[in-house]
């Protein structure tokens, strides 16, 4: 096994992920933990950053580069934002070292749009972005990053031009599970095969007709009630509605020739990706994971290893 | 004090209103309550009634009229429903009898719109529907009725034709207080002055881009951060960007001259005429309270008195 160089970790609002890495960039331990920014905010982040770090034995000198809400107001230590148009270049210029830690901790800031008719904010996707793109990307990119605060982002030759959160996946969650639609769903199980039709049928219904969003969502219901249906099918409907017209909006404006670089994990690359077919877009998927942790290697070469091949 | 001729009830899912009325529709006395449907499906209608019908000293023998969520599968006596198209009249000649009670007690139906691409249902606001325009009004008619599960309805000549529910008021109610939106509306104190240009800006915003809904909603909590703001100017954000995503939707048909029968009570009486206002959009209010117990007057009448002048 060759010698760890850095622990490059994506901490984000409820969960992380921590990878140790060699000079190389190959992956040489990884851990996956629950205590996301609001855990490790009770915890304390020293303590429960060591906890991981003492697991997988990195030794007490090894940097520690993290992306994520762990840099936010609320986090461990505010490491601000490059505002847009943001070149990718600048998130790894300005990680801001976490004070009065003997282990050299930094944290990469986010992105900010401050404009007040759109004001947006990311933390953790600019890392992804920079993983998936790379800093020298040429020509224009339409990023769809799913998540519970989904990003829909513009770059152009590597700078951040605009973005767009779409608290989507949140919306599912609150909606499924605290409003009358929870007895239309009741019973659905998460892990079985997609309703695919419905899915795909509820998709093109709310890219067609976006502001019926919240009638939408009701006849999830009111087809219970009227024509049966079992609770996967008012399932898929809740998901391909609130799917449906974040890709409405997503998509509004003009579409790359390579489609749209879709970077997603898991259960969310199936979906998005079904709901791209629905609408007969082209994507051109990407590894969430992979490309955070490839951003943060990225960031740490030009931290510390000042490697020439970036 | 006249004689009292019927019991008039308007008994909804969360709460209920009655009023005792005599001959002439003149109201004797009125109560209301937080012993909706949920609650009296615990407690049983019979005795939640009865408690109410005692406290206004109402005689025996004189028959109750109710109208709402009571006739639902899961409330008192399923009262069924009118299909679509539905003639007003149709509703007060369907009303059904609660069986084993002494005393004559009617429910009236629901109206459901079979149709597959857009199923629906209502109780409740089938009667509001009928005071508000009575049996015989000519011409077309777009109706709002804001609410939990607000309704648009199209009645041409005394038959609703379509109707459309949208849940807005249950999802303005589970994001403002289950999602991250919480934070950015924390403190807003419900019965201040409203922030009438916040409200109104978003309301323009949402209708005008209606698929962006999950990001203006987001644009809350992100304005906070980068510009600063009160946590009443986000609940007007978030109250206007779901009220105007409804009226896009609401509107996108064809707007009688005479504009919306806007059918509401109290705050969201004056909410929506803001939202109206907005738009530009001319619209003819009647309170809701007021249609609710007119229609349920109108269908007493037909069943009890056979009065002449309906």
């Amino acid at each position: 096994m060759t010698e760890p160089a850095y622990v490059a970790m994506d901490w984000g609002t409820s969960s992380f992920r921590l990878w140790l890495v060699d000079r190389a960039g190959q992956v040489l331990a990884e851990r996956r933990s629950g205590e996301g920014m609001l855990a490790a905010a009770k915890a304390g982040f020293p303590a429960v950053l060591q906890s991981h770090l003492a697991a997988i034995e990195a030794p007490d000198h090894l940097p520690v580069l993290v992306c994520g809400m762990a840099g936010a107001k609320t986090g461990w230590v505010e490491a601000g934002y490059v505002d847009t148009p943001a070149p990718l270049a600048a998130v790894l210029k300005q990680a801001v070292r976490v004070p009065g830690e003997a282990r050299d901790i930094r944290i990469l800031p986010g992105i900010a749009q401050r404009d007040a008719s759109a004001p947006d904010v990311m933390r953790g996707e600019e890392t992804q972005l920079l993983g998936a793109l790379g800093l020298k990307a040429a020509g224009e990119a339409l990023v769809c990053m799913p998540g519970t605060h989904s990003k829909w982002v513009r770059v152009k030759d590597g700078v951040v031009e605009r973005f767009s959160t779409f608290m989507t996946g949140e919306l599912f969650s609150v909606i499924s599970r605290e409003t009358i639609l929870s007895l239309a769903v009741a019973g659905a199980d998460e892990d079985e095969a997609h309703d695919i039709a419905s899915f795909k049928a509820a998709v093109r219904a709310a890219h067609d007709a976006p502001a019926f969003v919240a009638n939408h969502l009701f006849g999830a219901r009111s087809r219970q009630l009227l024509f049966g249906g079992t609770p996967a099918a008012a399932r898929e409907t809740l998901s391909g509605t609130l799917i449906g017209v974040e890709l409405a909006a997503g998509l509004s404006g003009s579409v790359p020739q390579a489609g749209v670089r879709l970077i997603a994990a898991g259960r969310l690359a199936v979906l998005y990706r079904l709901a791209f077919e629905a609408l007969s877009v082209n994507v051109d998927p990407v590894d969430a994971d992979e490309a955070a942790r490839r951003g943060l290697s990225m960031a740490a070469a030009a931290i510390w290893t000042k490697s020439k091949d970036l």
